[in-house]
């Protein structure tokens, strides 16, 4: 088989990739090692930038996502027994952020590209790259016993952070850099309504706890725990009454509880590849970075990641130029590394660290009543919250 | 003797606080372990805030002040060989720092006390406080051989960290909150003008460096080194090879270097006590809290902290109320942990630590290169430096 960008992984990079590539008349060809119905099992993020909102629409999939999803014009943060709301809106003048399941967005992309009839590979076994320190890179996989091969112009690694995109690059051509946090996050998502109508970040004695939502009837819920916690000793009834030990009065009474549909715990890490081309290969999203969920930015930076490679690749087929996938690994990091910023930023302030003792906690408390009271430093949080602008190559 | 306020430590805290208190016609009485000569011999900070300005002018010392300090109406920022500009003017709405030496200041201060005829007892040994907890406590001190005693109404320490006055505080009633830094700041003093009209902040690979200036033609520049290096291994030519080291080529170019006037290392600490009134006691500037000297907070907070207690002074005998009294220890420490924030984040932004590794670096670029390009995250940085405004009582 032929194609001119073979993207590895139908997670939502990949299939964003995938769309943004067929507007613009490229070709391309997805390999997936898992099912459709597995890729679409996964729980994720849920908080899109208007970055993303852009992408989606430019990919001509963002009906489901303009109908459905929930505006969210502000965020509250929950210190010392009392919430202060910052206003997105009006210190970004007019941005926002739209609540709208990962889950929603690959399923809206799989129906898109199924309805325009393009190729995606699903149960690919012994994915490997080759070729793509040359002109003329090829992907080989198994499926029903057979050894398949693509030759491609372009490969773009959407695989995530375990795939084999980034594992295919020589050691000596990349650079790590990792913080590895001492917690993680217990998760459930269960079908209630929210607490509030925003987003609660709560930086509490008993640690973080997050209030988030995906639609009006279904929450999800966060609360800091050990990073060796087992998610098997935490019942509902357990989750729920620590959940409830870290808000304040007012959403306590209004919380409402029950079973979870899904409970999970996720560790915190910060994670950046660099670069992120390697010749003819190309990284995006987990495959080449990883945010602490802490501002909801690991989805919006890979959406953001496949819009620079996308926009690169046009002009790659129709100027007959690599101008702008000789830049691309550059303007994706400067984006990349402010918003590894603002999440590692924005987990130390909200979460309790079991080394930083009481002034790191003073740091905490002074730091947020300084912030909600400035308009500069709150102008910073939603600036970063709703997402940096994307540069132009 | 007796007086209504005896204050403890004739550094610019107590200095100030004496001329405040005068000048509202409040007697008052200062008692320092050490002659005036060795207080002035002190090197110190450089940088006062509009804040510090208003209070010398209030107390009536502002006369040399504005007429020899220099306004800067902005800071440079220098990490990857390239320096940024902080505009404190256009970002605050027109505020600004002064440069003028706290030695200076001190001297201004000894002058226009002794020009009023207060008394101030200097070499005073053995200093005690007494019945603080009570109506009338009393100051003692031994001098010539012979034991004295001060009768007053409040006492004030402003006998800086290693003082009597907190120490006289018994320790269940007295919390503190302490961060020491893995490095310290080697400073020389020198004859030679300034390398650039404001200030320079530099974050590079071998450390960080500061051009600071007392006059157009005295120049304090420091470089972070190891905490536990020593000063005698540190000729004058080796601290100008290794400054040069970490200034940006046109910095470089224009160094001028000369004989040191003075050398030392100074250890990098946060700490604060609380609180910061017991009884009649009440803790003001070092005695209370000490800051990185980045972003040139202590003095603020130290003269901040006597216009807080002279104003409740005000109140307290003008009124009759000890409304204002009550609140001086929440009013100071709220502006003091704001404060203390911005020194421990500041010095985090621009040293090298030796545990941060490479995510820790890229971090710290990550960080600068957002809040230069951020008006923002500029202006937070800016409102910061300039000094937050007093609260009212």
């Amino acid at each position: 088989m032929r194609t001119q960008v073979a993207i590895i992984g139908a997670g939502p990079a990949g299939l964003l990739l995938g769309q943004l590539l067929f507007k613009a008349g490229i070709d391309n060809v997805i390999i997936e090692r898992q099912t459709g119905e597995y890729v679409l099992g996964r729980i994720r993020a849920g908080v899109l930038e208007q970055v993303t909102m852009d992408l989606l629409a430019r990919a001509g999939v963002d009906a489901r996502a303009k109908a459905e999803g929930l505006p969210h014009e502000g965020i509250e943060l929950l210190f010392k027994g009392a919430r202060h709301r910052i206003d997105l809106l009006g210190l970004t003048g007019g941005k926002q952020v739209t609540v709208y399941g990962q889950t929603e967005v690959t399923h809206d992309l799989m129906n898109a590209r199924e309805a325009e009839g393009l190729t995606t590979i699903y149960s690919a076994s012994q994915v490997s790259l080759h070729g793509f320190d040359g002109e003329r890179p090829t992907v080989r996989y198994e499926k029903n016993g057979a050894t398949h091969e693509i030759e491609c112009d372009f490969i773009a690694g959407c695989d995530g952070y375990h795939g084999v995109s980034r594992a295919s690059v020589p050691s000596g051509a990349i650079h790590t850099y990792e913080k590895v946090y001492p917690f993680g996050w217990l998760g459930v998502l269960a079908d209630v309504p929210p607490v509030s109508h925003e987003l609660i970040y709560a930086n509490t004695p008993r640690g973080f706890a997050l209030c988030s939502m995906r639609s009006p009837t279904r929450s999800r819920y966060y609360v800091q725990v050990p990073v060796d916690e087992r998610v098997e000793d935490w019942s509902d009834e357990a989750f729920w009454n620590e959940l409830r030990l870290r808000l304040d009065p007012e959403a306590r009474d209004h919380l409402v509880t029950g079973p979870s549909l899904e409970k999970s715990i996720a560790p915190l890490r910060s994670f950046v590849a660099e670069p992120m081309r390697f010749g003819r290969l190309f990284l995006a999203g987990d495959a080449a970075h990883i945010v602490p969920p802490t501002g909801a930015k690991g989805l919006n930076l890979a959406t953001a990641d496949v819009g620079y490679l996308s926009r690169a690749l046009e002009v790659f087929y129709r100027e007959h130029s690599a101008s702008a996938l000789d830049r691309y690994s550059e303007l994706c990091l400067r984006r990349i590394w402010k918003a590894e910023r603002f999440s590692w930023w924005f987990t130390s302030l909200m979460h309790r660290f079991p080394d930083t003792g009481e002034f790191g906690q003073k740091i905490q408390e002074a730091e947020l009543d300084y912030l909600v009271h400035s308009r500069a430093a709150s102008t910073s949080v939603a600036e970063n919250y709703v997402g940096l602008p994307l540069e132009d190559f």
